[in-house]
C-alpha cells in the first residue's frame, strides 16, 4: 500500500461516509498517522440522492473528493480500495491493493440496500444507495417515458408508466414527492404525445404509518402532501416478490411496473473476519460498547450505520442515518486520543437534534425536540440544513443555485440520460 | 415511431448538435411538422468537453435536454433513437425505433474520431467527442494516479504517469493545457507522496505548427504558452502505432504511456443508404451544393460536420466546427422555408468570425478577422464567448459558477470517479 511506517500509531478508517470523515476530522494534526480507506474517492452526501435520481442536481455537486478534503493534513494517507479481510490477530487488513498493518481499526463501512434475502427483487429492483444507483434510476425513468411514447399496447405502456417504490421510509417518501413534482410540472411538457394521468407513483409501506420514527403529526402531513400530490400511498401493504413485470403483495392488489425503486430497508454493509458473535443479526451490523468498541477486540471499532450500539431508548442500536454517525464519529475520534494520553474516555450519548423530510416544493415536515411544523418554513429549515451539511464551498453554491433555478422555474433540468440503464445490465458494472 | 400524420410537411432531422439545432430553431412554428430525432436525449456542448475530463466542470452543465428546448413548440416531435438506414427513393428513414417517412430530410449527424484505420489506436487510445468518453477520461487519469502511488517499478509508475495527447488542434491544445494545470495546482496537494516531476504532458502534432488553421502568431504563442506550463510539445512527429502500452512514432522518439488521447483527427458521422458518389473520401462527408443539398437528391440535405461543401476558399469544405455548422444550418431552415413558399433561396456564404482556443489560465488566443491577440485579454473574451453560446441559462450560471470558483481557488473540484474505467470496457458500453 506504500504506506511509510512512521513512529506515530497508525489508525486506519474505513469508509468515508458521515461517520469515517467525523473520525478523519477530529484526529487531523494530532501525533498520529491516519489512513483513509474507501471503495470511491469521494464523500456522498447520501440524503440527496433523490434529487440526483429526479434530475434535480448533477451529481458531482452531492460528491466531494476525499483527497481534496485532507490536502493540507500532515500524517493523513488515503487509499482507493476495498477492504476484503480483517485479521484482527495480526492486526492487518488485507484490501484490493494490499495488507496493511493498524494499531487501531476504525470500521465505518456504513450499509447497503437490505432486499431481506429475496433475490429476485435483488435483481430486478433498483437500489438508491450511491450516486451510480441514483443515476441509473435518472436514466430509467427517462428511457421508460421514451419507451412509453412508442408503445401502443396499453397495458404494456401504463406499465412504464408505472412506478412502485417500497418503504415509506424519509428515502421513500422524497423519492415519490420528487417523481410527483415532475409528473405534475415536467413531464407533461416533455412528452406532450404521452397522457400523462397514466403516470402512476405508487407509495408502499409494510405498516399503518410513513415515516416510522417520526412524529404521528408528521407522518399524517407527509401522506396528506404525497396524496395532494398525486401519490397512491398504500400502507399496510407489504411486498412479497417482483420478477421484472409484476410486484405482489399480501394484500389483494398488485402492480405491473417496468420500474420498482427498493427503499425498504437497510443492512450493515460488514467486513469479513471478525468473530460472529459481533455480528447483530438484525439489520447485520456489529455489536459495540457505549465508546464504539467492537465487543470482543480491544482496538476494532464501529462507528455510523455499521455500528449498533444497544442502550435503553435504542435497543436496536441507534438509527441508520447521517446524525448518529457524525456524533458517533466526533467522539470515537475524541477517545481514541484520550486513549493514546492515557486520559479518561466518555460515554456515548445520542443528541437527537431531531428529523425532517421534504415532500415537495415548499412541503416538508420537520419534529425537533420541543417543537414540530410542517409546510412552507419547514421546506425553507430542510433545504438550509441540508445547505448547510453539505461538504465543500463549490458544492453548496452549486446545490443552491440549482434550488433557487428549480423553484423559480419550477424546473428541474439535469434530465438527462448520459449512460443508458438496461435491467440485465444491473450486475455488470464493477461499481454500481 | 407514433408521430401522427398531418397536412403539414414533414422535415426529419437527424442529430441535436449544433447544426441540426440551428435547423429545428429556424423552422419553429411554422406550417411544418419537424421531427427531432438524436441518439442522446441531450446536446453537447463539445467546445468544454475538456473541461469535463479534467475535472474543471461537471458533465450535466454542458448538457442541455433537447425536450426541453422545444417544449412549446407546436408540431414539434422528439424521437431517442438511431438511424439504421435512409430509403432515398421510398422518402423513408429507418431508426432503431421503426420506420419514418420524410418530405424533407436533413442529415445532421457530425463528426466521430477519425483513427485513420488504425485500430490499435483504436482500441487502446480514449477519444473525447462525447460526455461519456469525456467522463472515461476523467476516470481514467485519476485512476493512474491511484495505481502510480501503489506502484513500486519505476518505469511502470513513469507510464502511469505519462500522458500522451496526438493532435495539436483546439481539442488537443486545449486538453494539455488543462491537463498541466492540474499538474501544477491540484495533483500534488491530492497526491503529496507522488513525485509530481515523472508526470509527463506530450503533445504530438504531425505538422510543423500547433492549431493549423489559426495565424501563425497564435501558434506560437499557444506553443510557448503551453512549454511555459510544461508540457513537451512535438511537432513535425507522427504517431505510427498505441498497443497499449508503447506509442511508436516515425520519429526516434517514442512514448511509454498508459494514456493517450487520440485528437488528431475526426470524419462525418454518415448514415448508410445513400449513393455512394455522394461521400466524400476525406472526411467521410456527404457532398453537398451551395444550398447544403446532397448531390443527385431534391430533398436530402447535409449540415455542419456532416457536410462537404467545396468552394474556392474551402476547398475541402468548411472547417468541422460550430460556427459552419451554426451558420449552415441557420439558412438551411430559411431555404427550406423559403422553398415551400416557392422564394427563391440564398447560397451560403462563411462568415468566419475568427477562431480561439484557451491554453489555461489567463492564456488565450483569439484570431478576429481584423484582431488577433493573445494572453489574458483573450482568455476573458474565450470566456465570455463560451458562456454566451452555451444553451440554457442554468447551465450558464453553473458555468460561470464554476469557472469563477476555479479561478479564484486555483481549483477543479469535480475529480470524481464516479464511473471506474477500466480499459478493456472501451467497447462494453452501449454507448461510450
Amino acid at each position: 500500500m506504500n504506506i511509510p511506517q512512521t513512529s506515530f500509531p497508525r489508525v486506519v478508517i474505513v469508509g468515508g461516509g458521515f461517520a469515517g470523515l467525523a473520525v478523519a476530522k477530529g484526529l487531523e494534526e494530532q501525533e498520529l498517522q491516519v489512513v483513509l480507506i474507501d471503495k470511491h474517492n469521494y464523500h456522498t452526501f447520501q440524503p440527496l440522492l433523490y434529487q440526483v435520481a429526479t434530475g434535480g442536481l448533477e451529481p458531482d455537486s452531492i460528491a466531494f473528493p476525499l483527497r481534496k478534503r485532507f490536502n493540507d493534513v500532515e500524517n493523513f494517507y488515503f487509499r482507493l480500495a476495498e477492504v476484503v479481510n480483517v485479521n484482527a490477530d495480526k492486526n492487518t487488513i488485507e484490501t484490493s491493493i494490499g495488507t496493511l498493518e493498524y494499531d487501531e481499526l476504525i470500521i465505518a463501512t456504513g450499509s447497503t440496500t437490505n432486499f431481506f434475502g429475496n433475490t429476485n427483487i435483488e435483481k430486478y429492483a433498483m437500489e438508491m444507495k450511491s450516486v451510480p444507483q441514483a443515476l441509473n434510476i435518472r436514466s430509467l425513468v427517462l428511457e421508460n417515458f421514451e419507451e412509453a411514447l412508442l408503445e401502443k399496447d396499453l397495458e404494456k405502456r401504463h406499465a412504464l408508466m408505472n412506478f412502485v417504490i417500497v418503504g415509506g421510509g424519509p428515502t421513500g417518501v422524497e423519492l415519490a414527492g420528487a417523481l410527483a413534482e415532475m409528473k405534475k410540472g415536467i413531464l407533461p411538457k416533455d412528452y406532450p404525445d404521452l397522457d400523462i394521468r397514466q403516470m402512476k407513483i405508487n407509495l408502499i409501506q409494510s405498516s399503518g404509518e410513513l415515516l416510522k420514527g417520526m412524529s404521528s403529526k408528521a407522518s399524517e402531513k407527509a401522506e396528506d402532501f404525497l396524496i395532494k400530490l398525486g401519490v397512491d400511498v398504500w400502507k399496510n401493504l407489504r411486498v412479497l416478490n417482483y420478477d421484472g413485470e409484476t410486484v405482489t403483495t399480501n394484500g389483494e392488489d398488485h402492480f405491473n411496473a417496468q420500474t420498482v425503486i427498493w427503499a425498504a430497508g437497510v443492512k450493515g454493509e460488514t467486513v469479513n473476519g471478525l468473530q460472529a458473535e459481533c455480528l447483530v443479526e438484525r439489520a447485520n451490523r456489529f455489536k459495540v460498547d457505549m465508546y464504539n468498541k467492537v465487543v470482543g477486540y480491544e482496538n476494532i471499532y464501529a462507528v455510523g450505520d455499521i455500528a449498533c450500539m444497544q442502550t435503553e431508548v435504542y435497543k436496536y442500536g441507534h438509527p441508520m442515518m447521517a446524525q448518529p454517525a457524525i456524533q458517533q464519529g466526533t467522539l470515537l475520534a475524541k477517545n481514541i486520543l484520550a486513549k493514546f494520553k492515557g486520559k479518561k474516555q466518555k460515554e456515548f450519548v445520542y443528541n437527537d437534534k431531531g428529523s425532517m423530510a421534504t415532500i415537495g416544493r415548499n412541503k416538508a415536515v420537520v419534529d425537533l425536540p420541543k417543537w414540530k411544523f410542517q409546510g412552507v418554513f419547514a421546506w425553507f429549515v430542510w433545504m438550509f440544513v441540508h445547505l448547510f451539511s453539505l461538504i465543500g464551498f463549490r458544492n453548496k453554491v452549486i446545490v443552491f443555485m440549482n434550488w433557487v433555478y428549480n423553484y423559480i422555474r419550477f424546473d428541474r433540468e439535469t434530465r438527462l440520460i448520459i449512460r443508458p440503464y438496461k435491467k440485465k445490465d444491473k450486475y455488470s458494472f464493477e461499481e454500481n
